[in-house]
């Protein structure tokens, strides 16, 4: 039974049936898939402060965004990238990907690293999105995420991705 | 307005009001806060291979569940280190906490790092939990990440919490 259906979430209510044969009735939710993408340029990388209203927050983000219909993972992060930070990345590599929580909904979140960066003219932000890019040290990162500073899962994941550890 | 009211999940679609003024329609979801634990036993950890109904699949996770009503965090840790492990741990350490997904949902899990580990006889998984308990070296958790054989994003926070790096 569906619950609700927006632009890019939709819950559904159903009898889902376990490998152990025990059915119950349980909501999933649907968001639709994104991708994450960490810039890297020589030594630093760029992380947004952006403004989250489900938190009512600031936090530090890598630039992500949602998959447009018909949209590829790969493409959806060249876009992002360019729309969030003003940057394109001659070089995008994925990185694998991510569930966000996977005990109640099939959000995947689709990584990237972008090499090569330029300043791109299609830079664009749309009017709901809070965003300031910032410029943050390779070699502080670690101390961000362990000092609660970065609090972004897949932020966090996106580190783990590219920096090996 | 509440759009779903459940057990462990209300969602409600309500204006927002952004730091810049404009006002949005949004959807919230907001989950019970949950906990994650990595037990960690000299040079190896125990995680779960679960069976998780919404992607339907067999994935690798830390021990994790949602807090109780009245439940702090740490009782949380360590009630579902047992339930899910069948193991105590005397050592529970506070390694702060994600945000899963703050793009539509408030959902906090607090992370902890489990040692001392013990059997217990209060050992007991919920009926609709499909779990076996997995023991990994810590040694080969980075390659897992990279390969895709963990793509939980709260255990990949936990390694990074658990391992500072």
């Amino acid at each position: 039974m569906e619950i609700f259906r927006g632009r890019r979430l939709w819950i559904e209510s159903r009898m889902i049936r376990l490998p152990n044969g025990i059915e119950k009735k349980r909501v999933i939710v649907h968001p639709s898939n994104a991708v994450a993408i960490l810039p890297i340029d020589g030594e630093r990388c760029k992380l947004l402060k952006q403004y989250r209203y489900a938190i009512d927050q600031y936090i530090y983000e890598a630039p992500a965004g949602t998959m447009e219909m018909g949209e590829a993972p790969l493409q959806t992060a060249h876009r992002e990238l360019i729309e969030e930070t003003g940057f394109a990345a001659q070089k995008m590599q994925e990185k694998g990907f991510i569930y966000t929580t996977p005990g109640y909904t099939d959000e995947k979140i689709f990584l990237f690293e972008a090499r090569d960066l330029s300043p791109s003219r299609e830079y664009g932000k749309d009017e709901d999105e809070i965003i300031e890019v910032v410029d943050v040290a390779i070699s502080d990162l670690s101390a961000m995420v362990r000092d609660g500073t970065i609090i972004d899962a897949k932020t966090i994941c996106l580190f783990h991705h590219c920096f090996g550890c």
